[in-house]
């Protein structure tokens, strides 16, 4: 796999990302499998709840921001490897025709004392609606190996 | 929808949930679709890279850990509405064949002082595997009507 090494990322970059146009049906199939509620299946259930409409999982918007993450700029040599996330937050719904795309921004470089050979990059990823509207954030610790590992 | 309303909720409460044995088809096929990375694709490019063989993707993890929680004996009145999430960590990979459980620890119970017909709870829950260890840790923040809302 070729990549970024934690060498090649610094405070304050940024990534784009593709589009990807969230489908009523296919929101709601996952919602089925995963996240059976009223407000994310049928769309007259969820009128009458907090959501006022249907909205996706917020586990669906997760899963295709990760989608949009890995299609991305980032690209670490060895993968998006998350080591743990400190914040995860749904500002607003996700509807159906929704078009989502993501922006990332490095907010630390960290080397690992013991171990030479990776690193963590803590990284702020928001995604955003067609109208620039924030409607996923998340802030996560990623594993990335060294250039002098000897992968490079 | 019946449930459990902001009164019915107190610090220290535990609630269990049924088991979801992890496919590794389905595993693959989520991978596919949401985060396509040889470590959750095929065994054999698995075998070489950080995780030593195939793992689910954190985001199947998570998803399969919402629909324990959604079918556990939580049950907030008005679903399982997740404001935000203050800790997400994966702490050993999930593999094929595991069998998933969750556990849900209510750690703060908040009336909302602007809203008086809903509040929050704080929940940490943890999805095992069958030797009982942790596999998935999230502390997060629902929103639960309150009883005073009418809905009872």
């Amino acid at each position: 796999m070729s990549g970024r090494y934690l060498e090649d990322f610094t405070v304050g970059q940024t990534f784009g990302s593709g589009r990807l146009r969230i489908d009523a049906e296919r929101a709601k199939a996952f919602a089925a499998e995963f996240d059976p509620q009223p407000f994310h299946l049928d769309e007259e259930a969820a009128a009458n709840t907090l959501f006022r409409g249907l909205a996706a999982s917020g586990w669906y918007t997760a899963a295709v921001t990760m989608r949009l993450l890995v299609d991305s700029e980032l690209k670490p040599a060895g993968g998006i490897v998350g080591a743990g996330f400190e914040e995860l937050r749904w500002p607003r719904p996700v509807r159906p025709g929704d078009v989502l795309r993501v922006e990332s921004e490095v907010l630390e470089v960290r080397p690992s004392r013991s171990r030479p050979e990776q690193g963590l990059i803590k990284v702020r990823t928001t995604a955003l609606n067609q109208n620039g509207e924030a409607v996923q954030v998340f802030v996560g610790n990623l594993i990335v190996p060294s250039r002098t590992a000897g992968g490079a």
